[in-house]
């Protein structure tokens, strides 16, 4: 029924080492010596593949030897592999039985671009968003211990993981709850930007500790001298060797846990001995390893940022087409700089993307009124509204998915006490490749009942621009913006900006038949519905909400009652989103005009280009114009 | 138009000092030897006041000295405080021109339990729910900063505040934004309930300091001697005295923040001196204060758990009255303590609330499946994921309003991977009192677009039984319920508990005029609206829901085509709740039966009693009457 995948008919070849791995049982199997050769010919594959598909290409290529090592020394499914956000799984899948789909990454019905639980018995915990890893393995754990089973349980975190909530909240708990417990501390120095806070400091500091080169070079010969004997035997020994490692960590240690580290994280054998000896401990563990995101690949390597997570490149130099129109994103960093560049009050937040909300604009600009605080969504919603109470008008510019950690802060301290937080949520609606941990479909839903919030989506680039000008001047309580990956209808914003009046809708085109209010990203879409059904002799009107919150009842009840049918569309799930709303306040008003809704189903929506998803679950027009017909009668 | 307050019409004298004080310049114009009289004065007032109003007395007589002190030494409202959680406000609000009202406290348009912006200028933020006090202070602070002011920023939190996400993520952020920055540690030992995990440990430590009580009695000394003298002017002096007070702390230096401290909470002078010492530094700094939840009132200092926040209470001895029927905390601890003797698989988890979640139950009798895990909800969700992917049963307890917290978790961790994690909401509705921070009115909306989530509420305490067992069978993914603040009908359940088939309403009564959806709490009403209707001769037929999602469709269906109107009773947002979900449901259906709906307002609902509340925002049967009559026609 769907007409096509984006997986390339022409697989690049696996490497011999690799093709022959069909579950970790056979990593086991290999020599040694043969280690670093899987190592290279995961990288090649890697390379190769995403040039293709895109994907997390500098988190994967830094974590080849450290995923090898993992699956030499431990077996799942008993023993639990925790990844945190869980791009960094790609490895694991194809050292899990998934290396011949690995050029299927992020197209429909191909592997998807994160863990899920559902696609293998070796994930045992799905992920994307970030933070989560050591709660849900602390969890495991737990459980583990109540069974009095003696699996063993390796949370895997990257440095920016320690700036979340919910990963130190579960270090309070870890020495209180198990003693058998491994989190791998991932360094590389980069979370999807460059990490913040406290804590990336301290880690920096024990990173460049001048004796680590040292240590590092010492231990590697200690390794080298126990090599080739039965490891088990020698993890007494090798605890001698490893305490040799162990630099003072007040931080770890005041959580109660045993930090060794940090040691080169791109140096397999030496993995395989600490995780060898590491499995034998009954205290919670920290083993701090140091990475190269991007190693093996010089482009990823000169930049990390970029390479963090990408579409298709060139393979000979990583280069990207630069699209021929700004992304939504880019018109928001660039709009948000301007707005502050006339007023002082404006001030810039991101939780740690300043590359993807294109917060670095303003950050190049004006770094004196930029604040990134971490992956720390309710930190940096609080943090706003602590500067808003001070007259301060922020800008805090959070995917929609990632919002849904500010939830309690957006209803307790913004909406209660009414401050004017501008809440930006890029990515709002389908998020297409990465799936459905990335969708911003469900922010409609969450914030129609929060009190005083409003919240609006612009129908293309301009709007956009007219909106965020319109946040600027809102000063009443808090804003929300909702704007898609990309773009909305690829045109680059051409005429002055205007403020919006709060709660008006835009009359397109009047109509006496069907009227069709098309919010945000699928105005194109009523608009092509319109066009079809004029030409099967209806009048249509096609309305632009703008505000999802305050409706604008007014041009709701005139159209309600001018006409036979509404349609809605919306870039939501259905429940409880905007064409609820219009039946919602219909139903108040007594009008009983029949309203047809499209929109995403009650269910999580997989990934795959929008194109084919739309197209399954019933977003298009050809879709629209059938419901429409069939409430006509 | 409302029919009463609970305020006493004969408020319980101030004494001398305290009556005099009409904002905080008069706090600074008494004479040290004053300071502890005015303690004095203000315990008798919480004590003598509250035992009507009832309220959160154990950590009000905790932070006497401490709000004196910070009033004599700093100014407000150009200084900011911003107290975590806000429960211990009420001495501010004494010192800030209410304290001739504090017996209006929680009642219906007096004083608010915790603090509100909109209660005074004095009031720089509002709070309710625990943790924000570091991240909102310190948006003021850069705002300070970048407006180039130099008041100052005081947080106070208390110990528990420090096993909560944004606290920690707060602590990440503090070195790199500000240089003038006072984090009030007020270490009392108690968060709600006895405080959990590495960081109460560490504080613990920190405490039983042995010389801690040397230096303590030193310092005493040193300040007695420079008392009396300008404070200013020894505010080196006193620095280096403080110093004195300097115990190693690695934890806040990790953070790049100079620890002062523990020092004693209850010395006002010695507060007194610290904070003018205090505030001539240029680096961010902690102070770390202990003192004693519940001071000067001995049943409040026996029994801590109950005294920190209660109803009214008899002034001689602190006894309350013990309620005829048990509460729907009491049920819900005795049932889920009772399934998990019988099911080895069933665990409990709490976020630092066994007392008012009523676990205490189930930590007495099996301590070995019981986890408190700190004020740390996000993390609690994850804990049960992780559980939950191992065949545990985790049922875990979280205030209807708290749960807001865990949203992320709930839609990423537990709906998109189908984890059987039971989410007990307790407090869902109106809370009264306690006000709208407290109040449990959006869970309905923001659960509802939760693919694959089930959420029910019972209409009496023999139903919450049946719906706990239920859930406890329920593996399929995650399942809520929400039950309210003490009991529903105000019965002990008295039958054998059974399991309910799920999205299977109960038809109580059949009628074909009009059908009555009366959910949970609110069932009663419905069943009254059922009598006042009958005596108009209408033939009315009565619903108890059970299931918000999934709904019964069918049974709503054959009632919406039976009969004339329809009409919904919710204790919750109307906006996206439950008759948004049946008007949702009946307009895809193409049913155009009207619906009338009973449930709060699209506001913040203040605080007062229920009955109040209800009557004013026209949650009565009466006002159902009309509503149904309208539409009858």
């Amino acid at each position: 029924m769907t007409m096509m995948t984006s997986a390339s008919s022409e697989p690049p070849a696996l490497g011999p080492l690799l093709s022959a791995i069909g579950s970790p049982g056979d990593v086991k199997r290999l020599a040694d010596s043969e280690l670093p050769d899987l190592a290279a010919e995961i990288r090649h594959s890697l390379i190769t593949s995403l040039a293709r598909t895109g994907g997390h290409l500098g988190p994967n290529l830094g974590v080849v030897e450290l995923t090898i090592a993992l699956h030499r020394v431990f077996a799942t499914p008993d023993d639990k592999f925790v990844f945190d956000v869980a791009h960094q799984g790609y490895v694991h899948k194809m050292l899990t039985g998934r290396a011949s789909r690995i050029h299927t990454l992020r197209t429909y019905q191909g592997l998807n671009g994160f863990l899920l639980r559902s696609e293998s018995p070796h994930d045992a915990y799905g992920a994307g968003h970030a933070g989560t890893a050591l709660s849900a393995a602390l969890g495991m754990a737990a459980a583990r211990d109540l069974a009095g089973e003696d699996s063993h349980v390796v949370a895997v975190a990257g440095d920016a993981a320690f700036t979340c909530g919910p990963t130190l909240e579960a270090l309070n708990n870890i020495a209180e709850t198990t003693r058998r417990f491994i989190v791998v501390l991932n360094d590389n120095e980069w979370s999807i930007d460059k990490n913040v806070g406290a804590i990336a400091s301290y880690f920096n500091a024990l990173r460049t500790n001048p004796t680590y080169t040292t240590v590092r070079r010492r231990t590697a010969a200690f390794v080298e001298k126990i090599a080739g004997k039965a490891a088990r035997h020698l993890a007494h020994k090798m605890g001698e060797g490893a305490k040799n490692l162990l630099f003072p960590n007040v931080l770890f240690e005041k959580f109660g846990m045993r930090y060794y580290g940090p040691i080169d994280g791109h140096d397999i054998h030496l993995l395989v001995r600490t995780f060898e000896y590491l499995k034998t401990l009954s205290e919670p563990v920290v083993l701090h390893i140091i990475t190269e995101k991007g190693r093996g690949y010089q482009p990823a390597l000169d930049n990390p940022g970029k390479f963090h997570g990408l579409g298709s490149y060139k393979l000979e130099d990583g280069s990207t087409g630069a699209p021929a129109t700004p992304t939504c994103s880019e018109i928001f960093g660039r709009t948000v700089t301007d707005l502050a560049k006339r007023d002082p009050k404006v001030v810039a937040i991101t939780a740690a993307m300043p590359g993807g909300t294109r917060l670095d604009i303003f950050k190049d600009e004006i770094p004196d009124r930029y604040y990134d605080v971490g992956i720390a969504e309710e930190h940096a919603a609080l943090f706003a509204a602590g500067m808003a109470t001070r007259g301060f008008r922020p800008f805090l510019a959070i995917y929609s998915t990632f919002m849904q950690r500010a939830y309690d802060m957006i209803i307790h301290d913004l909406a209660l006490q009414g401050l004017p937080v501008r809440l930006c949520m890029d990515r709002g609606g389908l998020s297409g490749d990465d799936g459905p941990t990335h969708h911003g479909l469900f922010d409609i839903a969450f914030l129609r009942p929060v009190p005083g919030l409003v919240h609006m989506q612009p129908k293309d680039e301009d709007e956009l621009v007219d909106m965020l000008h319109t946040m600027a001047a809102h000063d009443a309580g808090p804003i929300a913006i909702r704007y898609p990956r990309g773009g909305i209808r690829g045109i680059a914003p051409s005429r002055e900006p205007k403020i919006l009046e709060i709660g008006r809708a835009e009359v397109v085109a009047d109509g006496t038949d069907v009227a069709l209010f098309g919010l945000g990203t699928l105005f194109g879409m009523a608009e092509e519905t319109k066009l079809l059904l004029e030409s099967a002799g209806l009048s249509v009107a096609l309305i632009n909400p703008r505000f999802i919150k305050p409706l604008d009842t007014e041009v709701l009840d005139t159209y309600a009652r001018k006409c036979r049918v509404i349609c809605t569309f919306e870039d939501h799930v259905l429940t409880g989103g905007f064409g609820a709303a219009v039946i919602e306040h219909l139903r108040d008003a007594g009008i009983t005009t029949p309203v047809a809704r499209i929109g995403w189903p009650d269910a999580f929506v997989e990934h795959g280009k929008p194109e084919i998803l739309r197209e399954l679950h019933g977003l298009t027009a050809a879709s629209a114009v059938e419901k429409v017909r069939k409430l006509l009668g």
